[in-house]
């Protein structure tokens, strides 16, 4: 059911760019139907988020304020949870902590010779927006995953929004809101809550900055207020590919691709390994466990229209292959994985060893799960706190140092024609 | 000729609300037509850049290999320029590397008690594509500012391309690629010099992150590749807002504002002054000083349509006021200039102190010039080294580790239906 592809094949080349093209196309009617709202929002306010959010998730609000979940309201979820999951969450909540607390950096600044003090403050932003999907996407490791930087970074204000589509509302997510320091939480969705986001109403004040994963619509509605606001990454279908020496068990690896396989039909799980033999036991473990899974279609269609075995020479050239496709998700599950993370330049994250399995990732490692889709590990990073800070560079010229940069900014100015900014600065020279 | 305003006025909000207004509409006829060079690149490859080039720069290149210009001919450049100018650009560039040097970042490990290792490990992006613009606005100091970072930050292979109309070469521009470690330069601008980094041709490979400013066309090339590529922040008009305690000589503030004002009819040029005395002062040092200026028609202009002196109840309401603008640059010219650094959130970059004029920012103090516009310093940073460096996340969980974590993610993967999840944890663990 799985493709099954050999670098040795002569059409490698030809199957494996199939294989890896991404339809990265935008339907220019969701984008003109999201932009449309997010004008009118942008105009409305409060009176258009409540119209869209009554209409598209079957609600009855009469007011904003019908909308808003609190703290108080987030932490009696938390209270509410069976003991297993408050355990669990906490626990992830914590560790998700504790590593993005390394992420966090400190200002500097320098003196030349001349006393001039040059250097870099670290802020965190003033406001986040975080979006979170309703119904059944509506995942609490994503609250952590997204928040937690946030926090780290110390965000004053973190605005959650969430869907809730016929009124249910996730007691994880807001269990997770609490634990992550989301400051307050509406249930809104779509275009409609990212335009509240970024524009303002009278009952949301306007965020600096909105993250977080959506729809189509609230892709398109990120995308239209980027500069007004910073966002995140648009995030791709999730992918996962494991280079293995053929000697983890196969269960484990067909098990490891069907958990990124079941999350979406789009989503692509690739296995990479020089042991043909294993290849095809793990092909046959696919097989065999696939009917015992609860999301078994989607595991069929992700697998049949995305997923691959792919047998190759050795090991370096399955690091090869996998740094062509510069995965979001990459298991090493090998004999001393760590020979091969230097070969390995491109990826979001890299699990080393047959225990570490992107599950684990996902949920509890401590690491952030956001992590950069299709190809775009070759140029961007995990979400992290730094995601959240931002840089001011101090410039403090003294009486003696402009004596020294003045001449030289005076040359370079008068060199690109910009007379006023040389004359400003020989304005500093003592006569 | 500038425009004054109190914070007393009674329609003092309304008439500042227009003044930092921004149009940032794009204009979709430039789009379509920028959307479809970048397209016919991506086709065409070499063939459609040589057309373009040829057509928009009066050019008659037969081949790209003619577009070519190697290390050597910038170093010849360089070797070139008069002393005065060859020890100005050295000078800067040496000064911006140093303070680039302070941002890079190591990578990290940190080990949990049972042994799992998590970190971040963290590499240069693979190449990079500078954009020069070319003719009057080719700025080698520009040049400098983008390429170093990257250079700094350990970028292997840097592409500068640069329109060339005509076929005037900037021999600063070629010197500063020099100094800032660009590997190769081509004489090609446009959507078609965006649309080849990004998509690469026979002869120009195609890059991982473009930089760089450029017109309309190119702005618009840049949006269209984003994802496919990196990019940086799409930059606004150039800002600076002064804050001034009255005590800085007249004339070097209204030269200040000229500084930023003769870049553009849409750069802003504010001061902010609690001295009204002063701001008259000022305001007839601008009448006074304008007709000297080669550029005098722009200043006039920017001054006119987005300028202003704003006369405010003490420094305190100014620095209220100008986190509100957020500005590009920010010069606090004061006594004790630090005292109000804590008082200002959102900036590009701070300038404390009379002697340090933005113009010595923009040539060579050493932190970078280019700077978050529009009100974007809420939330992004000056370029830096850190737009250079990918992170990814390492994570090797142990067996033992794998019994901790394997029973979080089964909870939380269950509590969210992923059942695939949940398995693959708990194949991890131990019968």
């Amino acid at each position: 059911m799985i493709r099954k592809l050999s670098t040795t094949d002569k059409d490698f080349e030809a199957r494996f760019s199939t294989l890896v093209a991404r339809d990265a196309s935008v339907d220019p009617e969701i984008t003109r139907r999201a932009e449309a709202i997010v004008q009118d929002v942008a105009r409305r306010g409060d009176e258009a988020v409540l119209e869209y959010t009554n209409r598209f998730d079957r609600l009855n609000l009469k007011d904003m304020s019908e909308a808003i979940v609190s703290r108080e309201e987030m932490k009696a979820a938390f209270d509410s949870l069976p003991p297993d999951q408050k355990n669990a969450i906490e626990t992830a909540a914590r560790r998700i902590r504790v590593f993005h607390e390394h992420q966090l950096e400190k200002g500097w600044t320098i003196t030349d010779e001349a006393g001039d003090v040059l250097g870099q403050r670290i802020r965190a932003v003033d406001s986040v927006g975080l979006y979170v999907p309703g119904g059944k996407a509506a995942y609490p490791s994503s609250v952590l995953m997204n928040a937690m930087p946030a926090h780290v970074a110390g965000v004053p204000r973190i605005e959650m929004v969430f869907p809730t589509p016929g009124g249910e509302r996730s007691q994880l997510v807001l269990a997770a809101a609490y634990l992550a320091g989301v400051s307050r939480a509406f249930t809104i969705g779509g275009a409609q809550a990212i335009a509240a986001l970024a524009y303002g109403t009278k009952t949301l004040e306007a965020v600096d900055k909105i993250v977080g994963p959506g729809n189509a619509y609230v892709a398109a509605a990120k995308r239209y207020v980027f500069g007004r606001v910073g966002i995140d990454m648009i995030a791709g279908p999730s992918e996962i590919l494991v280079i293995c020496d053929g000697k983890t068990p196969a269960d484990w690896i067909a098990m490891d691709l069907f958990s990124q396989a079941e999350h979406d039909e789009l989503a692509q799980a690739i296995l990479l390994t020089p042991d043909a033999a294993f290849a095809e036991e793990v092909s046959r473990s696919i097989d065999r466990l696939l009917p015992t899974m609860p999301r078994k279609a989607i595991i069929e269609k992700s697998l049949a229209n995305r997923g691959a075995i792919i047998v190759t020479r050795d090991l370096e050239e399955a690091c090869r292959v996998a740094d062509t496709i510069s995965p979001e998700h990459l298991e090493i599950s090998t004999e001393n994985p760590e020979k091969w993370v230097d070969h390995l330049r491109h990826a979001g994250a890299i699990f080393l060893g047959r225990w570490s399995v992107e599950a684990l990732g996902d949920y509890c490692a401590g690491p952030n799960h956001v992590l950069p889709t299709s190809r775009t590990a070759r140029f961007s990073s995990p979400l992290g706190v730094y995601d959240f800070l931002k840089r001011t560079s101090i410039i403090r010229v003294s009486e003696q140092g402009a004596q020294v940069l003045a001449p030289i900014a005076d040359v370079l100015a008068r060199g690109e024609h910009l007379i006023a900014h040389a004359t400003s600065a020989c304005y500093r020279l003592k006569k």
